[in-house]
């Protein structure tokens, strides 16, 4: 959890300003550049050193099996993990034939760039060979935000000092060798050599690989091509191999001689398609690569990204570190989403290996909210993925003995591979997360043909999972026993209130939804009873209260359980599930992440302003955010009741959480959630986005240290702009083709009418907290970045 | 569940009439041999057939890895299972150069007896060779319950018709192929070639073979002697190898000539002496064994049986099955406890590979208080076992963060084997089984040095356990929460009440003892603060009561859960385990084996008597016994709360159990627990046996068509003779000296002084039960064994 200054505080782009080898892993994924479909790390050139070599292919995966020390009716036996695919990143210089390494000679400049608006990798390096020879080199690496099978790396090489004789070699590898397992069961199972050689071809400045995996059945064409330049008498071959192709240039470059080399790369993958299609394939999108030219790929990339900033840019005055974090997170949204097209948005991106690369709930529940209403086409087909695997969804129900569709808890390609029931399948609010992810996508776009043609059957069959897993009581409450919220210190327990609320939303809005669509709700047999009975379960659902304290209790009886002894808790035993048993953590007081704070967000309209206080202020002095999924919701809460200090606090945890690696798991991947969760921090947080209902609401309010705060969304097509001062708020409207448009939307409450003629303001009230300032767990308060009116400033940290 | 008469159906023995291979596996383990420290499985002479070969020593095990998908904190990575040692039961035959092997050929007569009052299992087989002459082969096998080392085999051939030639091979084999894994979980798992060779010797008509295994470092000597007698000119050589070691006999015979050999064998283990020591001690068991002589060996074995049967035996007149089984039964448990010494008593005793050879709660829970009444030296030497042990608790106790010592789950050596803690490392009540056998044992023996020396540590540190697991809610109650209870279809839940009523005589019961063992106290440092808190934390435990139902919620909130449906269930889906998730049976109100009537067995002064019948009542409708260890309590059960009829019912369950093959796994070896049973199902059913705070009491009352219940048990080292009528019951008392002694007990909640001079008769009070006859869910009911006095009477099935 490094504190010293590695990346520059700077607006638009991520400068790494210096290179500690201890950093590799962070900074490789950090400085991944992605599409959603196709993603690599930001491993150097040169590729060693690397801490985890990374090219991945979305839901490119292998089959590996799930072992059990005692087995049980519906385990998984097969998992899916992310492949590490054919790296095409590499290329390797050689200086007077002294191979380009920078822990070897000396390394004079070292400058690394993540440029946000153009949505390239630059890099600049001035080495000195042990031999006595200096030598420039710039890269710029680019994944293509527009041609999905797409990326490109430019590559100049010149001398400083004296002539030199350079060899490039610029190479294609498969089945990198990547360093062991470690213990912690987040990081991803190593697969070692995955692929299967089926096919190399080289000729001139191209060459190709293919391969297939052993057990999950997919293909793979990976293809490179070169532009050089130089001087005259330069050579260039290539050659192939089973796991390696390479492109050799050499040339003798003088001081004010430059070898320039343009990489194209392109992937192609497939389950069905024959071989010579995948190959073909590949060789067409280096042709159109080709053909656009480095100049045009960059020109595209620069297009795509200043479309999307008009839309999504957040405007953060007063806090430099939190405007730069929030840029560099809706970046890496965008990117996990950019090109996704049916397939998932995985927990890490495609930016490494962690969780095996696959998909979980918080998708749904982070990411999505946000691509709806800043990059909504990648919102919908990430659902409409979900989408597509219905009916191994219904396959998993049926087994499980329950009706309508059991999503699964962890999957790359839609059955679940979850290995741990409890904190696994047994979290069934999965299917609540997804169906509200449906309608919150709907009521933010209007999509009618994205309802019809994917959100029907989602919000159905998630509906019939409900009404079919829980069960009226003899006085007729309906309740949801033995699942597991979001909170994964608390598991198989009665009612999480989360989960209740959720699924009271799904099955509501699966009866409203079949009555918007009568047609596709008779092709699912949905009858009337069953509407009935959606409806019935969702007027009847239990909701747990303790009246003594005034507090929801997340779970039936949680607040009678055992407190957890914080004080005899160390610091070096978080998190608390590598140093304590579940059973323990089970029946103890004790959050690992946001739960009934997570349900005070999402369904907050079902409870009372003075409940939230209380709830709050309870669940914070039992939240220890082991987790990554929980600082985001307690920012939200902690702005809406009032706590703006502790809000911002939070905030920046979230926004620091992969800049300074708060979880030390960056190296495995971002954490593409919590990326999420930092617009979600600031924009329903400070700005108190909700759109309960499907009326958008705002309620806005700044703490103490930030003078402005400005941000958009989409709303059925309009560009919504607020932006926050500390007294008042400007709202604004601009129709997609700049025509007339009018929104009405909610300000603190009170009803605006807005349209495009002209921005409205509007003062923001005053008010403050119901409850004294929330306490957090000794040792486990967010660190400190609020403003301190009341006594002498601090030196600020940025 | 084959109800084809396979076994004669005799008082004293059980007789097998034919030979059926598909029913090889469960005779294997019905005529096992044992005395607790060996056992040998059935299996016939020839080695083949067979269905699983089987040869363990108490506590010889192996290490195996235990494999996670995800991994947790605390899991254990490593498993015991037995081993398959040395097999020293092999003695082939060859007639005329054709081996006897029962499936070629022809079987003319075949009968296995197994002897309940001479120890022996008896063989007599008469078979034709294929080549046409018939021999006679007879033979016995005596596994010594007075020389624990000590096996042997008397083995007879003789020609029927014409002269033959035979070749005896007499074998030590080790490393025997076993049958691969199944799915089942119950099921071990198999070591293939677990014993490493260490040495072999071969000299005349004595071998042995020594081994050692590749991971647990334990090692093993097995050796064999032979006595000859036969015709002259018969031959008689031996050889040894690695895994073998054959003792060759060949000779002619005539009819009317006989081969007769007595086939002594010893076995030897060790964790640190040496190789040779190790041989010595083989050999000097088998010098001793031939210094007894065969007779020698008999004679002690009947002797050691008379007085275990003049004790323990258990008369039943009206049902010769029940009668049958309840010897059978008690001939296993003997068998399992006889010369444990310092060792467990496993789950299948040495009978069998089942549950890796384990041990678990349930040898304190059902065995040991029927050995501390017929057999207490055995008793006392398993729970000294458990002493053992303590250090590996207190140590597992500090790995889960809680006081005092945490026993394990399933376990052979002492560290826990639990590969899925919420029915492992959950299932804490197996401390308060263990403190409640100390306890019983203590009762009904009055041995204070085995108090002093083993049982103060086992309070003491249980207890502590208790106190720091639990906690006093903010209205004082003190609960167990996130625990699982007897019931496996039930988990990681708050408050089960058996858990619950056993931790309170558990904290009770060390807060006693410590009071009468100051100077043990001291030597422990337990403080009276400490003792305090045991008792407040007793005071105050939280037992739930649904007052609407009028009946106790096995754990907190269950009587709300969901109902199973039973009417959906097919009978092909039971065990429900193998057929649906835990996370549907654990949410639902389905009892896999009885816990809350369990309690009200053990803990029944806990419960008044109208609750004991709504309860009955009410967990009748709901337990599907998956589970061997249920009928038993619920024959418990039913005898008190009046159902007797259903009671004979469910001891005809519990007795025909293993005989029958009713759990279809008894191929793995006798459930013991259950076997022990038997007589609880009898002795605290019909005789309605209780001894809470150490007053023995009785409540007699028998089922129509039982004409008559004996039994006596051991108390303070009295024998104490019940005889039932269905009228009146008669008490009989003699002392161990045969000298003058008294004793009260309750004879019906009436108090009754008991001497050595005379019986005494009390008329059986008349009482009905205070609910209609419970039902079970459809399908469950147990097979109808009562007498029907007000139908026309069913052809009994005996």
């Amino acid at each position: 959890m490094s504190r010293a200054r590695v990346y520059a505080v700077e607006p638009w782009q991520l400068r790494e300003t210096r290179l500690d080898q201890r950093l590799l892993a962070r900074s490789e994924s950090l400085f991944a550049l992605s599409n959603g479909h196709l993603g690599l790390r930001g491993n150097l050139d040169e590729a060693d050193p690397h801490a985890l070599p990374g090219t991945y292919l979305n839901s490119f995966y292998e089959l590996r099996p799930l072992p059990y020390a005692e087995g049980g009716y519906g385990y998984p036996e097969s998992g899916q993990t992310i492949v590490n695919v054919t790296d095409g990143k590499v290329i390797r210089l050689l200086v007077d034939d002294e191979p380009f390494d920078v822990r070897d000679g000396r390394l004079l400049h070292h400058e690394r760039v993540l440029d946000l608006r153009d949505g390239v990798l630059r890099r600049e390096v001035v080495w000195r060979c042990a031999a006595g020879p200096t030598v420039r080199i710039r890269s710029t690496r680019l994944v293509s935000l527009t041609h999905r099978s797409t990326a490109a790396i430019e590559y100049e090489v010149e001398p400083v000092d004296v002539p030199v004789r350079v060899i490039v070699q610029s190479e294609l590898v498969a089945n990198e060798s990547l360093p062991g397992p470690m213990r912690d069961p987040r990081v991803s199972a190593v697969l070692r050599a995955p692929l299967v050689a089926e096919g190399h071809h080289a000729d001139g400045p191209q060459a190709l690989l293919m391969h297939g995996t052993r057990e999950s059945g997919l293909h793979l064409a990976a293809g490179m091509d070169h532009v050089v330049e130089g001087p005259s008498g330069l050579r260039c071959d290539s050659v192939a191999y089973d796991d390696l192709a390479r492109t050799t240039v050499v040339c003798r470059l003088s001081p004010g001689q430059r070898l320039r080399l343009v990489k194209l790369l392109a992937y192609s993958r497939s389950e069905h398609r024959s071989r010579s299609t995948l190959r073909d394939q590949v060789v067409a999108a280096l042709d159109g690569a080709r053909f656009e030219e480095w100049e045009g790929l960059l020109t595209a990339q620069r297009a795509r990204l200043d479309t999307f900033w008009d839309r999504a840019d957040v405007q953060v005055d007063g806090d430099a570190e939190v405007q730069q974090a929030v840029r560099l997170a809706l970046f890496h949204v965008l990117q996990a989403g950019a090109q996704v097209r049916g397939r998932p948005i995985a927990a890490k991106g495609l930016t490494g290996p962690g969780y095996d690369g696959q998909v979980f709930w918080d998708t749904e529940r982070f990411v999505l909210p946000v691509l709806s209403y800043l990059q909504p086409e990648a919102a919908a087909e990430a659902l409409r993925w979900r989408r597509s695997t219905l009916d191994l969804a219904r396959e998993r129900a049926a087994t499980l003995g329950w009706a309508g569709a059991a999503f699964p808890w962890r999957t790359i390609r839609g059955q679940e591979c979850s290995g741990y029931w409890p904190a696994g399948t047994a979290a069934v609010h999965v299917g609540a997360d997804i169906a509200d992810a449906v309608v919150r996508h709907v009521n933010a776009t209007g999509d009618a043909a994205f309802e019809r043609d994917a959100g029907v059957d989602l919000l159905v069959e998630t509906a019939r999972m409900w009404a079919s897993f829980g069960h009226h009581d003899r006085r007729g409450d309906f309740h949801l026993d033995g699942v597991t919220g979001p909170d994964e210190y608390t598991a198989v327990a009665d009612d999480n209130i989360y989960t209740n609320l959720m699924a009271q939303r799904n099955l509501t809005a699966a009866a409203d939804v079949v009555e918007r669509h009568p047609d596709r709700a008779a092709a699912l047999d949905v009858r009337s009873e069953e509407i009935a009975a959606w409806r019935a379960a969702a007027a009847a659902m239990s909701v747990p209260y303790d009246e003594e304290l005034g507090v929801h209790p997340q779970v039936r009886g949680f607040t009678l359980r055992k407190e957890w002894d914080f004080a005899a808790t160390r610091p070096d035993e978080y998190p608390l599930m590598l140093h304590f048993p579940y059973l323990d953590l089970y029946r103890s007081q004790v959050v690992k992440q946001a739960d009934l704070v997570l349900a005070m967000h999402w369904c907050g309209d079902a409870f009372t302003p003075e409940d939230k206080a209380r709830n709050f202020a309870y669940y914070e002095q039992r939240t220890v955010r082991d987790s990554s999924l929980s600082a985001c919701a307690q920012a939200v809460l902690a702005a809406e009741t009032g706590h703006l200090g502790l809000a911002h606090d939070y905030i920046g945890e979230v926004a620091l959480m992969d800049l300074h690696d708060l979880h030390r798991n960056t190296r495995d991947g971002l954490h593409i959630a919590s990326l999420a969760g930092v617009w979600l921090s600031l924009v329903a947080g400070l700005g108190g986005l909700r759109d309960h209902d499907g009326v958008l609401s705002f309620a806005p309010r700044l703490p103490e240290g930030l003078d402005r705060l400005a941000f958009a969304l989409l709303w059925h097509g309009l560009r919504v702009g607020v932006e926050i001062r500390p007294h008042e708020a400007v709202y604004s409207l601009r129709a997609g083709d700049d025509g007339d448009a009018e929104l009405e939307l909610r300000h603190h409450n009170e009803p605006l009418l807005l349209t495009t003629n002209a921005p409205v303001t509007r003062p923001i009230p005053a008010a403050g907290p119901l409850t004294p300032e929330p306490v957090q767990p000794a040792g486990r308060e967010p660190i400190r970045r609020r403003a301190e009116p009341h006594s002498p400033p601090e030196p600020r940290r940025r």
